[in-house]
């Protein structure tokens, strides 16, 4: 058993990690901090927690953080890289779900977060938390970056091209549909009910904070420089990311369906179908899974990959705690062996 | 570890069945059978539940069920009671989630169910599975009458009321909303995203099936009459019943809170809540958990008392895969304690 | 032709009002206010207003305002009766949609709402602007307090029987249930898509300030004591209210059927559906339109009423258009005759 | 006035369809034909249109669809094409909603279509009913093939850049977006609203119906050669398509939002949006208008395009309208001027 903690308790990322740690075997729950919500029991904010956590919400304390093994941060961003390096310092594991150590170079990190680093040595040496990716790290790190929902489920979908150099990656697509749990639980017009069901959008084409993300997760797999076109979509649905993907095939001859199946074998996280899927976003639902499937439409050198992951698990808590796992030497599914929700 | 087999497993109450036995630490999933889908890989039709269950359906085997310890039927009504009866007298419990055992009058059952009944005998011997009512009588029975999700979350929200001679039964309303799921996965035009969702509407109002059902629950409580108005609700979600129940107190002195506090003290999945609680049906999502409060608005005689369930869940498989536990002495939250998904 | 203007009409009243009175042939839209929205198109807060409205939100202007016919109030509560003074005395017709007017006693509106009213003589000229009842005073009133959205679909749903003392008055039960948009389009946890997507809850069960107006409307019609139980409930769905109305009929004798069709038939926005029938709310979305059917269970003496209307349109703007087309000399259905949209 | 048929209205494109021209002040609605509700009152089926449509559904009768001066189909595919040139002889216009005489190639159209085209010639002398590329064709013509959904909102996207060669034609991609409606009214498993909501996926990525449409209306407008990758999606909601359209610019110079404001400057149903806008589906809801925006993000050579209509008018009934108005010298508008309904 480990004696875990977690900052900034209050929207949904923290209330999924409250609802896997709570059933996660090696996991005592210690310490939850919220400053608004101080006093409040957890169970009085989320009834489904009810005979499940008996914490209350408490203003953060250091000694008391320092007490834990590990400390996850389910913070806005920019709270994350003010109490990690002390607690670092102090020897607990800490594993951010917010932005702060997701990007390697500080002055990018600037240009999309809007506000300096506060601690760019530790910047470099956050792990980026895909276990798919960087496990033997994940092992020995002192402090997770937990990568974007986006993220997770474009860069699962790119990996195996990218890796092999099989696609041109100087023109790739991403076109990505989240559910509204994506923007959090704050009080916001555009996430009302009545503004966001029945409705379907593209939002930040301009922009968005995970492009430079999921370009550098790209980018160091391949010498070939990586071009991206990513353009998000708020879908009318609480959970669930789709990723439609784009590339073009610069080897006419690779057996994709193999690659894949070849490159996650191992993989207990990452599912990938049958020739011929059409992946649902509902079919991971609750679930730390990433199922994804290739088409190659009409036989052309376009290829078409679909990507589905609970952007709160997969793409949020559920990767955190697998990131965990790894860190304490837990076997990797334990605590996330839970079976979607269907329908 | 017993063996259990599921007659009929391609519904919505099928697939939870199979959610939660595949879970289940004490049960190992024996056969599942459908005459559509014979041959067919369960992860196939429902893939989320690839890489948990390995099964395929296959043809209905006589031998092979009576080869289980326990058979559950997620049929639709009428086929259970052609089969019962001889796996029951070959020492096979049978758990029955359909209609066939659940009304002791046979030629009550018929005027609803519009069929003779196939076995009035087996029809008396069968215990009503609601477990905070008949627990003993479910530990020894051989044939389980599963209850519907309506009587479920309407009976749970009377009992203490109903027992204790507190409120005149002759004038009881039970206005209850349900999820589209309870009407089934059937190809039906009524329960097209684009006929249900953005819509609400009662139906059934001259007369529910489960109205029947529900008198019964009630009047073998009491001495009083039982006079019941049920009016079911169409509502644009998937999961989830909210019953809003009306009775008139009769004893103006009772300390209503309490009272269910204390009726449902031992009970592990009824959630009294605190006393001016709204309980919300996504707070027990996915669970076997019914959540209940009451109120007596303006200070009136007229008691208003909120209950909610997981339709599926405690409404279906969930207290299916309770009474099981209980028949086979398992600890009764075995295999149930997942926790709600929120959001 | 005539002038209006709209105080505050950035929330769902305000747009749906604009909506019906851009295609009113009678009309010209001349001032919309919005204090914190000032100098904003219209059309940029509401892009399905592109091409239909010009105007943009203005600082509210006294002058500016007297120089229109009619003034609508979409306003919070507490808002209209501080200025409705000075528009009525300039000659100004006013109709409030918020509750400043609704409740004739000022000591209870003051403890429903919270606050002293600021004008209670004009509270008492103030007519109650629901055309099925009080037709005669809406044509000549200078002030009309536009109903609620439950209370509309709530009275009309009893009307007929309260008028010829059809039912025992003293044990009405109301169980209504609503689309979000009827909170409004204020930035609110508790209407995120997140929070009110699948799920179903009761709220305001102790209290709920439509009940004091819906009782107030049925007491005027009868001299019998009016008992009721309000229970409204949050519905995930946008638009709608279905009000589910149980009564104890005291004459067994009555046609029910023909009684309502006889009190609506000259009522071009009652719809008294062919008996046996469930009316569902998607069936007047955008529509000015109530329509209700009836029914007695199992031929017993509770009758339960099925009353259904847009809560923005009936129970809101559209009401609200319809008193200005009878305070002006219009058609009753001028404006107001676009069909609903389904699905 | 004039006297127009409708065969096969009992699908969502009928009623929406019945919607429009119910209220159109040039039309007389003379006949509806279904085999199935054969004498079901139009209004029983659609409730919405209780008082606004009085027809009965009748069985097919070409006396009667020939006294129309002209006749909708709104049947599914095969049908049109076995009607349509008897009434043609007859002088009866016609306008086909289904896919019978969308693709000029025979050959091409029964290898998407599985069958036989039943008249070659008349497919030949269709003209395709996309007013803002063909309007002096539909003038005149006798048989107008209405565009599918996703086409049109697709073509509208890109039909700028195409006409104008600014664009590398042989890489576009469309991923498009639809809401449930697209998928009709029949009874489905996979429209159920339990399987359909909440969820989100691709389908027919190796090839959709649709496909050959669109790249043979691009075609006619370039002499490059089209290359298309065309994916579809089925998104939680009932109305709306929102295309997302990717192009590499090859002429990095051109002004796109001036040249689209251009192009579309006399178009009333199409709103070009202000720069750096994101276009709602809601927004179009219930009307024939199609809005776009167009980005290049981070300034590189991909264009993004975003397009959206509502895919029972602009898509279906409110194009064929548009069509009829053409064709019988209406004001383009007569009856298409409806606001959409937001929220």
């Amino acid at each position: 058993m480990i004696k875990v903690g977690i900052v900034g308790g209050t929207g949904y990322t923290g209330v999924e990690l409250l609802r896997l740690l709570a059933a996660h075997p090696e996991v005592e729950l210690a310490v939850i901090t919220s400053r608004s919500e101080d006093g409040l029991a957890v169970a009085d904010m989320y009834p489904n927690l009810r005979g499940h956590v008996d914490l209350k919400f408490t203003v953060p304390n250091m000694d008391l953080l320092k007490s834990c093994n590990v400390v996850f941060f389910a913070t806005p961003n920019g709270i994350a890289m003010t109490m990690a390096p002390e607690l670092v310092e102090a020897g607990v594991k800490v594993i951010d779900l917010a932005a702060d150590f997701r990007i390697k170079d500080a002055v990018e990190w600037t240009k999309w977060y809007g506000q300096d680093h506060a601690c760019p040595d530790l910047l470099q040496e956050a792990v980026y938390g895909m276990p798919e990716v960087n496990r033997d790290a994940i092992r020995n790190a002192r402090l997770i970056a937990n990568p974007g929902c986006y993220p997770t489920a474009v860069q699962l979908g790119f990996l195996p091209l990218i890796e092999n150099n099989l696609i041109d990656s100087s023109r790739l697509i991403a076109d990505a549909k989240s559910g509204v749990s994506g923007a959090g639980r704050q009080a916001n017009v555009a996430t009302l009910l009545c503004e966001a069901s029945e409705n379907f959008k593209a939002y930040a084409v301009p922009g968005h904070r995970h492009l430079p993300e999921i370009r550098q997760g790209l980018q160091i797999q391949t010498e070939q420089p990586v071009g991206l076109t990513f353009v998000p979509h708020l879908t009318p649905m609480v959970r669930g990311i789709h990723a439609t993907l784009y590339a073009e095939l610069t080897d006419d001859s690779a057996d994709i369906q193999s690659l894949y199946e070849q490159r996650y074998r191992d993989e207990v996280f990452v599912d990938v179908l049958p020739a011929g899927s059409h992946p649902e976003t509902r079919t991971v639902r609750g679930a730390n899974t990433c199922r994804i499937a290739m088409h190659r439409p009409q036989g052309g050198n376009v290829l078409v990959i679909l990507s589905v992951i609970d952007n709160l698990v997969k793409g949020a808590a559920g990767q955190a705690v697998h990131n965990m796992n790894i860190m304490f030497g837990f076997t990797e599914q334990c605590g996330l062996e839970g079976i979607p929700l269907l329908p």
